[in-house]
């Protein structure tokens, strides 16, 4: 069959699957769900009884199917069979019968139990010619794959490509962030030994909070962006403070607290994405009081972003109930009792019930009456 | 005209231009070739005598065109026109008549002398359904867009929207990244008053050296990360070593040269793509030496990262010809003779040949004989 042989209605009814695909692309859509739509719609329009995505691992060493129809996900070799064969010779290869090609594998068959007769394979690229998967589609339903079938083929490789190297450079972005700012507060724990694990705990508790009050998950990981980089501004803050045994000095004090105002700085420097945009006020704010009488802004009740009132009560929670060399820590349900006579002055009253809600059901350490 | 009405020659040289795009989308490309190719394939497939793709600024306030056949950039207000009007409505505008449409701007018409008559528009999506550009065609050149032009007018912008959402997140992960790093390397130097800058010089001297040497773009990239980040384990010295005005103990050297070790260790926490997978080795190899009496590994000659023999050279020149406490900075060319002593034994031949080309050409303060 060549392109020339095609009906029209055959070739009419290619064109609206073509455009499904399009209309798919452009819409919020999970790229598991969009994937499984694009093999689904590549069986259709090369008339294949079975097709696969596969993506190359961070390795460059396996190829793992990530959609396919008509069977369980397989894992391969990148260097094995037809797939691995596209890969590396980066060009489509179309096999007419699988079983009188060298380079076919019939391990996966032999699992299986299906005959494959004809393979389609194409690699796919980002576009930085990088290859990040295979689309292969296996036996056609009209006894081979025509010349038609193929181009359609490379073309929905294209589509696919993008998509894939989308949802690939949105997690990369993601867990890159999130991994530099991990290493980020690691290094003022280090540098503050007495809070090792603060950061953590901070975040740990302003999400629980916030959780608590219904943010959505995009709001819960700006939050815990935040909570991770509240003190690095304490990287400017002189050993001599930082790590003082005893009391600070009124002095002392007043340096110690342009952490927050360094805090700010430094982070303003940073590229944010949308979602992480109010991350250096957030970060910043976390000494700020509803009475106005905090720092470094002097930001009075609502001019104090909403996260910021969560991490001031999760930063002096975690505070009182850790140990200081000038004194013990205290329990859980006294730092409490302590904090609430703060309530509207320094805390937002709100925040602060979900808080004694939140505390109830998880943070009571089992030391309540 | 509908999709039923159109002929077998018509419909199949549209599947054609659509396996192009497809193609087009499955190569390395230009983002900006890409655009253009995908606006003047648009032309085709709807017959539309220009067709524009807008994408929205970082503000959301305005739409400019990124790709176009036929006509200047421009730039409009996003709540403007027809194609405002599909980015505000999140849906497929088809005007028959501008000039009988009162959401129709004619300020462009007015400037151009262009006389619009039709016009499709249709608003393009990330993956996560935010708006990143508006797809446009003007002027059919069949006298009105059929429905079949409509269908494939959605079907593109969805091609385009991915290759845009793409480059765009492939912008947003490098930019974000890199200032991140810049964070933290600020945050060293101000930890390291005496030092400010150096990381900086450090920074530029490797690139300066590399580029000789004949790296590539993505290669300087990683190697300006690493730079950046070669002295990020001070943060875990104390400041009464780091910034001890006189000479160090052997106890405090030791301490002090612990840094690379801590480079290392918190550098490899973090999550790099494959550009900057070798950051933490060459980072935290700047005190190797070619003897192998470096450290913190003692590797020795070629087992030393190509990037770290750099930085090693870098970052010796930049320490003698800084001031310190303790001595006044050297004058450029007598640290280059002074390095020249260890050449073979603490630094590689081959860099320190081509560091002193680019001392000659670029960094030989006019103190040279």
């Amino acid at each position: 069959m060549t392109h020339s042989s095609m009906s029209l209605p055959a070739i009419k009814l290619r064109l609206d699957v073509i455009f499904e695909v399009g209309r798919a692309l452009n819409s919020a859509i999970d790229i598991d769900e969009l994937l499984a739509l694009i093999a689904g719609k590549t069986s259709e329009l090369v008339s294949a009884d079975r097709c696969s995505i596969f993506v190359v691992d961070g390795d460059n060493r396996t190829l793992w199917t990530k959609a396919q129809t008509g069977r369980e996900r397989i894992s391969i070799p990148i260097d094995s069979g037809i797939a691995g064969a596209a890969a590396s010779q980066r060009a489509m290869i179309h096999v007419e019968d699988a079983y009188l090609d060298s380079r076919f594998n019939p391990e996966v068959d032999r699992q299986s139990g299906y005959i494959t007769r004809n393979i389609l394979a194409t690699p796919m690229f980002t576009m930085e010619g990088e290859l990040i998967g295979v689309l292969q589609a296996i036996n056609s339903n009209r006894g081979g794959f025509s010349t038609t079938d193929m181009a359609m083929f490379d073309a929905i490789a294209g589509f696919a490509a993008n998509a894939l190297q989308n949802s690939l450079l949105y997690d990369e972005l993601r867990k890159t962030f999130l991994s530099v700012i991990e290493v980020m507060a690691a290094s003022i724990d280090a540098k503050h030994k007495y809070t090792a694990g603060h950061t953590a705990r901070v975040a740990t508790y302003s999400i629980g909070i916030a959780r608590k009050m219904g943010w959505e998950e995009k709001e819960l990981d700006a939050l815990r962006v935040a909570a991770y980089l509240h003190d690095y501004g304490k990287i400017g803050i002189p050993d001599a403070i930082l790590q003082k045994p005893s009391s600070l000095t009124d002095n002392e004090f007043s340096q110690m607290k342009s952490h927050a105002e360094i805090t700010r700085e430094l982070l303003s420097k940073m590229h944010l994405t949308k979602q992480y945009r109010d991350v250096p006020l957030v970060a910043s704010s976390h000494h700020e009081r509803m009475d106005g009488k905090g720092y470094p802004l002097g930001l009075a009740g609502e001019e104090i972003p909403l996260g910021a009132r969560v991490m001031a009560v999760a930063d002096v929670f975690d505070a009182l109930t850790s140990d200081r060399d000038y004194r013990k820590a205290m329990e859980p349900k006294a730092a409490v009792e302590l904090m609430q006579r703060q309530v509207g002055t320094a805390f937002d009253p709100e925040v602060f019930a979900v808080f004694e809600a939140f505390f109830e059901q998880e943070l009571n350490f089992g030391t309540a009456g």
